[in-house]
C-alpha cells in the first residue's frame, strides 16, 4: 500500500452558464483501502469529456448529478496497485469510470483490461474507448450510414467527431466537418480523409458553406453542437435524412430561459427527417462487435487520431473548461506525474 | 408505321427441370398497331435474367406465372416508333418491360426514358436498372451492411452479384465472391476490386476455402444461388449476420420433390442470423435515391460491369439457358438487328 497521498478535485459548487475554475476545489485524503472485491488504482492518464458539464447540473438527465463536495468522475486508464478482485492483479493496466484523483478504489467488475494492442493505452479513452464506441454506434446503428450519403460532423476535430467522420468515409460517404480552427481543418481534411471542412468562425454565411461542400444535400448529420451551426445543416437535409443526435455542446452552458440558441428551429416536417438522440451505453451489447472493429481500422491506421495532453493532476480543471473553447484538437487528456 | 414483321418469341410449353430449346417457339407476325395511350417500341437490346424460370412454372409466387402460347418478356431498350402517349415521341429511347420480340405496343405509362448520362443505354438493364437496384436494396436495405461487414456474394459474376459486391466494396466491407470460372476470379479481384474470389468448381472443400478468405466469418451473405454454395458460407457466418436472399438459381430448374438442393441446411439458431428474402418492386419508392448513386458511381467508374452480347432475337433462348450454365460474364444481353 502507498503511503502517498490522494489528490483529487471535488465538485464545490455548481456553475451557472458557463463552469470557472472557481467551481473545483483540489483536496488531499488518505489513498483509500480496497474494500472486498475493490482494486485500488493509480491513474496515468484521465479523460475530461464535454458530458461532465451535465452532471455538473442539478437537473434530470439520463444520469444522476454528481452531488456537490464528491470528487468529479472520469474514465481514466491506470495501473492496478492492490486487488481483492480475482480478474485482477498488482501491476495491470486497466480502464473504467474513475476520478480526478491520483487514487481509486472500485470494484473489479467496473473496470475493464485494457486491451489496445499496438496502440497507446490511452486509445482505451478516445478512438478504442466511449469516443470511438459513440461515434460508431451513432453513425452505423442510429444514423444508418449508407454508402453514398453525404455525412457532415460537427465538433468534427473532438474525440468523438473525428473518428465519426473517418467510420463514415470508410463506410463509403462524402464527409464533411465543421469545425473552429484552420488548423483543425487541415487535420481533418490533410490527415483523416475528410472530402471537406468548413471553419464556422470564419465562414460568411454557414448555411451557404454548407451548400458549397454539400452538393447533393445532407443525408446524415452527426450533431455535436446545436444551436446555430446546427441550423445551418438543417437547411441543407435532404429527403430521408438522418441527424443522430450526440450532443450539443453549444447549450450546456445555457441556463433555462436562456432561448438565445435553441434548436433544431429549421426542421421541416417535408424531409422527413428522422432525428434520433441516442446514449452509448444503451448499446453495451454491440461493444465486443465495435470494439473489435476499432480495434482493427486504429491497427490499420483507416482510423487516426490525436491527443491534447495537459500535464498535472492541478490542471484538470482547466483541460475540462478548454473544451468549452475548442482548444483541443483530438483528445484532451491529463496525464498524471505519479501514473507513468 | 412500319411494314415488316415482328419477330417474336413465345412459350410453347412448361419446362420440366432444365429449360430448353423446345420450350420455346419463333412466331412471326405484323408488327402490332398502338392504341391509346399506347407507344409502339422497336426494340434495341434485351435482357435474360434467371427469375424468367420462375414465371414459365404454372405455380404461385409473387408474380403470375406467364401463359403458354404467350410471348416470353424482358426489360428490354428500345426507340420509339409511334406515339399515342403524351410522354414519349418517335425517335426516345425508352426501357420497360417488352417481349423477346422486335416490336411491342405497351401503355406509355410502363415506360421510362433511358437516362444512363454518359454511360451506355444498355446500363439501363443492368448497372443502372433493375440489377443494379437489386444489388443495391438486397445490399443496403435487406443486408444493412456495415462498414468492416466481411460480406460474401454467390453469382458474383452476375449482372445483380457483380455490382453488389462493388457496392459492398465502397460501403467500406471486405468482399468475397463466389463464381463458377477462372475468367470471372479474375474479373472480380483484378478489375471490380473484390478482396478474394473462390471458384466453386475447382475448389477442394468449399467450406473450407470461404474459412479461408474470411477469417473474421461471414457478416452478411448476398443469396443468389441456394444449394451446396450456400451450405458452404452458411457454415460461417457470425453472430447477427444476415442473409439476403435475392434468388437462388442453382434451384430455379428443381421439381416437387426433388430434395437434392435445399438449404438454408446448415443454419444456426445461435448466430440469431436474420435471413430475409426480397423482391426488388417492393422498393420502387427508393428507386430515384438508388438511382441517383448507381448513376454518380457509374460514371466515377466505382461501379464497373461488363456486358456478355449474344446477336440476334433469333439466338435469346439460347442466351437464356446460358445463365445457368454460368456462360455470362457480367449481365447477358441480347442484340438485335433491327434495334440499331
Amino acid at each position: 500500500m502507498p503511503t502517498e497521498s490522494n489528490r483529487q478535485w471535488v465538485l464545490s459548487n455548481r456553475p451557472t452558464g458557463e463552469p470557472t475554475l472557481s467551481n473545483f476545489e483540489l483536496v488531499e485524503e488518505p489513498v483509500p483501502e480496497p474494500g472486498p472485491k475493490e482494486v485500488l488504482v493509480r491513474t496515468s492518464v484521465l479523460s475530461v469529456d464535454p458530458y461532465m458539464r451535465g452532471r455538473m447540473r442539478d437537473s434530470e438527465s439520463y444520469a444522476d448529478p454528481w452531488p456537490v463536495g464528491e470528487p468529479m468522475r472520469a474514465r481514466s486508464v491506470g495501473t492496478v496497485v492492490e486487488s481483492n478482485h480475482a480478474a485482477f492483479e498488482a501491476g495491470d493496466t486497466v480502464t473504467g469510470n474513475l476520478y480526478w484523483a491520483e487514487y481509486a478504489a472500485v470494484d473489479g467488475a467496473d473496470l475493464e483490461a485494457v486491451d489496445a494492442g499496438s496502440a497507446p493505452d490511452s486509445t482505451a479513452l478516445h478512438a478504442l474507448g466511449m469516443p470511438g464506441r459513440t461515434a460508431y454506434v451513432g453513425t452505423v446503428d442510429v444514423g444508418r450510414v449508407e454508402p453514398g450519403d453525404t455525412v457532415v460532423v460537427s465538433a468534427a476535430a473532438g474525440a468523438v467527431g473525428s473518428v465519426a467522420g473517418q467510420i463514415a468515409r470508410i463506410a463509403g460517404c462524402r464527409v464533411v466537418g465543421i469545425t473552429g480552427r484552420a488548423a483543425k481543418v487541415d487535420w481533418l481534411t490533410d490527415d483523416l480523409g475528410f472530402d471537406a471542412a468548413i471553419n464556422y468562425r470564419t465562414a460568411d454565411d454557414l448555411s451557404d458553406a454548407v451548400a458549397e461542400v454539400c452538393p447533393t444535400g445532407v443525408d446524415l448529420y452527426f450533431e455535436n453542437v446545436g444551436g446555430e451551426i446546427s441550423d445551418a445543416v438543417t437547411d441543407h437535409l435532404v429527403d430521408h435524412s438522418r441527424v443522430a443526435v450526440c450532443g450539443k455542446i453549444a447549450l450546456y452552458n445555457q441556463e433555462d430561459g436562456d432561448d438565445e440558441l435553441v434548436g433544431p428551429r429549421r426542421l421541416h416536417q417535408r424531409t422527413r427527417t428522422r432525428v434520433e438522440g441516442f446514449i452509448v451505453s444503451d448499446h453495451a451489447d454491440r461493444f465486443d462487435h465495435v470494439d473489435a472493429r476499432l480495434r482493427r481500422w486504429v491497427e490499420d491506421e483507416a482510423i487516426r487520431y490525436r491527443e491534447t495532453v495537459t500535464d498535472g493532476i492541478e490542471n484538470t480543471p482547466e483541460a475540462f473548461l478548454g473544451l468549452f473553447e475548442g482548444t483541443n484538437l483530438g483528445k484532451q487528456l491529463v496525464r498524471l506525474e505519479d501514473g507513468e
